[in-house]
């Protein structure tokens, strides 16, 4: 999926919405059994539900792996059930020295056909390389999360550039790889700093967790950080899958994507 | 497995080796089918041959997951195949917010049985103590690794503190996990740098790649980080796995093992 063909689908679709499909095998609805197989169903039905008001899925492995050899099967298989044309993110935080990374990158760009995959930062450049050489997939970076303990470490200042690592990070990850190939996971809970991180890579789509249930603020990303391109995929997951426990589970999370693509046409509108 | 059995089991067996399982089905002996079974047949082996000289087995996530579901349960069969007493450490690197670190945590703790993971510290604190609530695990905490890399942001020296961020890294987790619990990557393959990493976390083991293949001595780390403790788990993978690809491949396995393992009782001998 191509950088180009992500922008038609935003404006085709009035949406940046990615849609997180980090499923609790203990918080499915009533009426499922706790069984990897009923995740697998759980998935499709959300799929079917959200398609149209998505432009990509971004499905957390560790979800899967919690389930054992049997989770890492329903995640290739809800993987395999999304449309064409949606951008499907495997969201693993990889990273590993060079010839570690390739086996990651085989993982889930080349078994699992996933396009794009989140990695973390923290053993450079030869652990990014490998997932870079798929020349038609995408990395998406951690640059500035979202969690208490993102002041950890990425707020730390450098000496020598009196810039913060997760600065340092996006600068140097952008000497690796262009926008057609590169994202960066960027918070939405700290949104006064969003439009900082926007003037310092104003070419490159962020992937933005935390609105809604992490607390971000939809409006206030958007207006601070949306480019000509768009340049955000805004994801929301519980706000979704879990919009009702009742049987009328699908038709709620279609309601709460849907709503919140209505704001997504809102601000896309503006840019035109 | 506790740190005062880890401790026994290194002065009982005059060793602290770690055997990586990084087992690539390319690179399978003659006479091995490139099938997952067949890398489960060549862990076993490897495991027989090896087990009088190792006091840990490292298992790499990656050389599984690049197999798919079935290499998820090979991993599994690998890590059960494992005799009591020897460290089963999952090589995973894993690290996301609270909830999916929680998740990570029971698929390879609960679900695989491994006695530790290696974590990746940059998304901090929160990421890291979900694998720290299970008080009989441990946490494999990067902090300088070996590889080209590591150069980009570990080093990167703080305004504040004017110190490194793995040594920075480093102080944090130490005030959020006892010996008993955590220890660090530290690679072996800047040799003048593990003295002073040791100074600053006297008490804490260190897992050490990069002794073989990498390009590490293992005199050198020896002799500059080894504690009253030993407080050392010096990995070799290839140089063991790969030591010969004839159908001698476990005798050599063996021989290699046992040779590192005989430099290992020299060392350990001094501190008597």
């Amino acid at each position: 999926l191509t950088r180009r063909q992500l922008i038609e689908s935003i404006f085709a679709k009035k949406s940046y919405l990615c849609v997180g499909l980090d499923t609790d095998i203990r918080q499915l609805p009533a009426g499922f059994e706790h069984s990897p197989a009923a995740v697998l169903q759980f998935n499709r039905a959300i799929i079917d539900a959200t398609a149209p008001y998505c432009v990509a899925y971004k499905i957390n492995s560790a979800f899967y792996e919690a389930l054992g050899e049997e989770g890492w099967k329903v995640m290739r298989q809800t993987m395999e059930y999304i449309p064409p044309g949606l951008m499907i993110i495997a969201d693993a935080k990889r990273g590993d020295i060079g010839n570690t990374s390739a086996l990651y990158a085989r993982a889930f760009f080349e078994h699992l056909k996933a396009h794009a995959i989140t990695v973390a930062p923290y053993m450079g450049e030869d652990s990014v390389r490998p997932f870079l050489a798929y020349k038609d997939k995408w990395v998406v970076l951690l640059a500035h999360t979202s969690n208490p303990g993102s002041a950890d470490f990425q707020l730390i200042e450098s000496k020598t550039t009196h810039r913060k690592l997760y600065e340092e990070v996006m600068l140097k990850a952008m000497t690796w790889a262009s926008p057609e190939q590169l994202m960066f996971v960027v918070g939405a809970t700290q949104a006064s700093r969003i439009k900082t991180i926007r003037e310092l890579a104003p070419d490159y789509f962020f992937l933005v967790p935390g609105v809604g249930a992490q607390g971000g603020n939809l409006d206030e990303v958007s207006n601070l950080a949306i480019t000509r391109d768009c340049g955000l995929l805004v994801n929301a997951s519980r706000s979704i899958l879990y919009a009702s426990s009742a049987a009328d589970f699908a038709a709620a999370a279609a309601h709460a994507a849907r709503s919140i693509q209505q704001q997504m046409a809102a601000h896309l509108q503006r840019l035109a």
